[in-house]
C-alpha cells in the first residue's frame, strides 16, 4: 500500500502551478549567480579576502551593526552568539520560546556543546510577549526572539512590545539576541527598516537561503569586539572554512534580487490566506499573516485532508504543499511561505483549486 | 618602508611560471565543476539525497569503509571522530602529535567544545613512531595520526611501524582515527592503495582541496553505527547545512581528475626537492620527500632568504612560495605542495630558477 505522504509529495511535484517559495532548490540556484560572476575573482581564504569582507560590511549596513560575520548556518551563528553573551557575563543560561530552533531542530546542539541552560518562556501556541519577560524568574545572560515564529505559523509580537521588551533588557543587564532568520520578510508589516530593528538588539542572526531564496548561509552582526569573538568560534565549530564563496556568491546576488520584494511576498500571503479561510474547516494562524508565511490547520485526520490536497492538485494543476503534518486524530497542518513563484499562478488557477478544494473537503 | 613580506607576495604573484599547487585559488575552480554539471540536479537537503548520498558511497567504498559522511571541513569532522570515540569509552582524552592541526590551528576547538584532554607524543621534529605509543603512561580513548605529518614537511613513519600501531591499539582498546587531509598524496611513496591504508584505522578523514584541489569539505569513513553518530554531531556543529552540494560537486570531479595523478605530484617533489639540496645553506625536509610535499629550510634570516628569492623570481619568472617564515634569527623555511603546475614549467626555466637563487644566496 502506497502511504497517503508518498502520493502527496508525488502529485504535488507533478503541478505545473506550486504557490509557494521561489523556485526548485536544484544545482541551478548556483549556476544562475555564479554564471555571471568573474572568474578570476579570488576565493575568500579562512574567512579574509574581499568577497567575504565586502558581504560582511555591506550587510553590517543594512542591519545597523558596526562589525557582521558571514557563517555556513545559523545553527553554528546563533549558538555562538548566546555562548559569546554568556561568557560575557558568566552565567551560562538563555530564555526562549520552547519551539525555537535551537530546541527543536539542532540536536541539543548549545547544550551538548556550550552547556548552556534554557528557560523556555511563553507556551507553544503564541510568541514571547513582554509579561512572559517580566516575570522571568531566573536571570539569564540572553534572551532570544525569534522573528517571526516559524513555528507557529511566524507569528510577531506586537512592535510596541518588542520596544518594551528591549528596554526592560537592557535595564536588567539582559543581552537580547534576534532569531532573524526571516527578518527582511517582517520589515512590511511592522513599516520598519532592518536596522530600526535591529537597533532593539544586541546581536542579530539573518539567513540568506530562506525568503532570500541563496543556497545557504548565514550572518551574525553585531559590535566590532563581538564579531571578532564570534570568528574564534567560527574556527572552534569548523565553519572558518578555507572558501565560503559559493554561498556568499548566491547569497549577495539573492539578496539585491529579492530584499525589495518582501511587501509583494507579504501581500501574497494575506491575499492567500484569505483564500483558505473560506474553506470549511480550515483556518490559517496567523488568521491574517503579518510576513510571507503562515500555517494552514485543517479539523480533520492528516488522510483526508492530504487525499483532499491531491485530489485538488490532480483537478487543477496548482500544488500547495508536498506534506501535512498530523496533529492529532481529527487535526493537522502544513506551512506554507510565498515567494516568487506566486505571481506567475494564474488568478483563475487558483480559484479553480479552491473551488475543487472545497468541493474535495465535503 | 614596504616590507619582505610584501615584496615577496607581491614578486611571487607577478611569476608566469608559479611552481607548486594546480593554479589560483579563485572562483573559476567552482564555475569549472559547476558548468558540466546538470542544473535540474535536486540540492542535497539537510545531508540526504542522491547527490550527497552517492559521493558519500563513493568514497567509502574507496577507503573500504560501510559508511561516510560529508562535513563541510575537517576540523569539524575530525573533533567529532575523537568525540565518538571518546564517548564510547567514557574517557575524554586522546593523544597525537604536536603539531596536529588539532593542536595548533583551530583555537582549541577540541577542548573548548567537547572538553578533551590531549596527551601530546613524540616530539615537534619527526613522527609518532611505535615507542611514543608503547610508552603511553595514561589510557587514552584515541589514537589520532596525520599521515603524512604536514608541519614537519609532510613525514611519514613507516608502514611497518604503522602496522605494529594498529595492532598495539586493537589490542589496548584504543581506537586510531587516521588524519588523512592528504591520504591520497601519500599512497605512491607507500605502494599501498587507500582502503589498505585505512583497514589499520577504526576512522578516516580525507580533505578535498588538498592534493585533490576542490573548494573545500571533508569526509570521514567508519562503520555505519559511526557515521550515524557523526551526523547527529555535525547537526550540533552546524554543519548539517541545507545544501552542501557546491562543494560536494567539485569535490567529485576533482578527485576523480587527480587522484590518479598523485604519482606525478610525488615524483616532482622528489626531483624538485633534489635541486634545492644542492644549494648552499639550503635543505629540504624531509631529505627526500615521501609525498607531493616538503619544507625548504634556509640557514639565514627570513629577510637574507626573501631577498634572494625575490631577485631569483623577477629574473627567471619562477615563483616557488609567497611567504617565508623565520624561526629563528639565521633559520628560516617554507613549504610546497606539488601539483598539475609543475608539468607546465619548463624545465630550462626552472634550471635558471636554481642558477640565479644559487647566485643571489652568496
Amino acid at each position: 500500500m502506497i502511504n497517503i505522504d508518498e502520493l502527496l509529495l508525488e502529485a504535488y511535484n507533478e503541478t505545473p502551478y506550486p504557490v509557494g517559495g521561489h523556485g526548485k532548490r536544484n544545482v541551478q540556484v548556483l549556476k544562475d549567480a555564479i554564471m555571471a560572476f568573474d572568474g578570476d575573482t579570488m576565493s575568500d581564504m579562512y574567512g579574509d579576502g574581499p568577497i567575504i569582507a565586502d558581504f560582511e560590511k555591506k550587510i553590517a549596513n543594512v542591519l545597523g551593526k558596526p562589525a557582521a560575520v558571514f557563517f555556513p548556518s545559523g545553527t553554528m551563528a546563533q549558538q555562538i552568539a548566546l555562548r559569546i553573551w554568556c561568557d560575557r557575563k558568566g552565567l551560562k543560561r538563555v530564555a526562549y520560546h520552547p519551539l525555537s530552533h535551537l530546541e527543536i531542530h539542532e540536536k541539543d546542539g548549545l547544550k551538548e556543546l556550550h552547556h548552556i541552560e534554557t528557560v523556555l518562556l511563553a507556551d507553544k501556541e503564541r510568541t514571547i510577549e513582554l509579561p512572559d519577560v517580566l516575570e522571568l524568574k531566573e536571570d539569564v545572560s540572553c534572551l532570544l526572539l525569534e522573528l517571526p515564529q516559524r513555528e507557529i505559523g511566524g507569528q510577531l509580537p506586537s512592535y510596541s512590545d518588542l520596544e518594551a521588551i528591549s528596554a526592560y533588557c537592557r535595564e536588567k543587564g539582559i543581552r537580547l539576541h534576534l532569531d532573524g532568520a526571516r527578518l527582511f520578510e517582517i520589515l512590511p508589516y511592522y513599516g520598519k527598516t532592518a536596522s530600526e530593528v535591529c537597533s532593539l538588539f544586541d546581536s542579530v542572526y539573518v539567513s540568506f537561503y530562506k525568503g532570500i531564496g541563496g543556497v545557504a548561509g548565514a550572518i551574525v552582526a553585531g559590535e566590532q569586539d563581538f564579531a571578532d569573538e564570534s570568528k574564534i568560534w567560527k574556527r572552534r565549530h569548523g565553519g572558518d572554512l578555507i572558501s565560503l564563496y559559493p554561498y556568499i556568491i548566491s547569497a549577495d546576488k539573492n539578496f539585491d534580487e529579492r530584499v525589495g520584494r518582501m511587501a509583494h511576498y507579504y501581500e501574497a500571503a494575506v491575499e492567500l490566506a484569505a483564500m483558505f479561510n473560506e474553506c470549511e474547516s480550515v483556518v490559517t494562524k496567523p488568521a491574517v499573516p503579518v510576513s510571507n508565511m503562515f500555517h494552514v490547520h485543517a479539523s480533520m485526520s492528516y488522510e483526508k485532508f492530504g487525499a483532499a490536497l491531491i485530489a485538488s492538485y490532480r483537478e487543477t494543476g496548482v500544488g500547495m504543499t508536498p506534506f501535512v503534518r498530523g496533529i492529532e486524530d481529527e487535526a493537522c497542518y502544513f506551512d506554507i511561505s510565498l515567494g516568487d513563484r506566486y505571481e506567475g499562478v494564474p488568478k483563475e488557477k487558483l480559484a479553480s483549486f479552491f473551488k475543487a478544494l472545497q468541493t474535495n473537503l465535503k
